[in-house]
């Protein structure tokens, strides 16, 4: 199987990091497509992917799968131990509510204050840099909100490590790019920070 | 167990059509919480759901849980007949990807759309009218790619009714409340849309 990604981008970074977790990682084909030399806007690319999301999962007959959590998902349905998504109907809807938090309180804004405001996407795409003014503030706001959170468990959905935490990592440092870094007032945060990142599947 | 929503809005009306469509529904207790009265930022409802986003679902043991896929999917395990998330290991996958594509694709850009130029939210919140418009054109973009792929298969992540067109309904309905419409040029995209309105599930 093939794995369409891009090194720096932070959706194709939560998948590998998701497949190191399982020890899945190695037994992928790693296909760089560089966002930043357009490379997801090939006549060629975009007949693997329509839109150009990656990554983009490609199996040995052929087929694709686009996005992130429906890659992680397959591969947890394949590969079902150590669990990723929880191991219980319950623990798998908290990991579900947290990564979705993860993704749409956290990656979202962090995402649209790079497209909105970064010299990257200049004379690529139309840009509202009032957006990301906007979104940087609920991106403070929703930082000091999981701060509190991560001052009760250790991990984002309880005491084990998820995928619900592999989001919250690249969304957190993806924003480091926009000049956003975690602050002293959020100490919970930087500490499970410093933990997460410690572990060898968050250098995919 | 307790279902806090708003009738108006398009998160809750997906969990609700979920529901409708296990036959679930009448067995919960639905609370309205409504957006335009800012029932949702009280006091004591932060304190069931600290963003006071909705719906949340209550458990009778006093706990809750957070976003709509994630409510959705704890009945699925609970209820797993009809499957709503697909049957096999794949077609979970396509859902998935096709209920993901839905949501931010779709539902995303209409959300927007509405957030940063609609009355409703004007005073009540920051608003970037120039992002309103960037989404406008995206969402453009978005069904004219949907009106295609539907024009491939009965509904969105194949030929089964899924979770998937209960997403993109709820957000393509929704698009009406900004002025925007499905045109003569998404004639696929039309004969869906009247075929899964048709759905008792769907006036829930």
């Amino acid at each position: 199987m093939r794995l369409y990604h891009d090194p720096r981008a932070p959706n194709p970074r939560r998948v590998r990091m998701y497949l190191a977790e399982k020890g899945l990682l190695d037994g992928l084909e790693l296909v760089e497509v560089s966002i930043a030399a357009n490379a997801h806007q090939t006549p060629e690319f975009l007949e693997t992917t329509p839109l150009g999301l990656i990554p983009v999962l490609q199996l040995d007959d052929g087929r694709t799968l686009r996005e992130s959590m429906a890659i992680c998902r397959y591969f947890e349905e394949l590969h079902p131990t150590p669990p990723m998504f929880g191991a219980t109907a319950w623990d798998r809807a908290q990991v579900e509510q947290w990564g979705r938090h993860a993704e749409l309180e956290v990656l979202f804004p962090v995402a649209q204050v790079f497209r909105n405001s970064h010299a990257f996407w200049l004379g690529r795409i139309k840009q509202a840099p009032e957006f990301a003014e906007i979104m940087r503030d609920l991106l403070a706001q929703r930082l000091r909100w999981l701060d509190h959170e991560l001052g009760t468990r250790r991990y984002l959905a309880g005491d084990t490590f998820s995928i619900a935490d592999q989001t919250l990592l690249a969304a957190i440092d993806f924003a480091k790019v926009s000049g956003i870094r975690l602050g002293d007032d959020t100490r919970n945060l930087k500490r499970w920070h410093a933990e997460v990142s410690e572990r060898p599947s968050s250098r995919a």
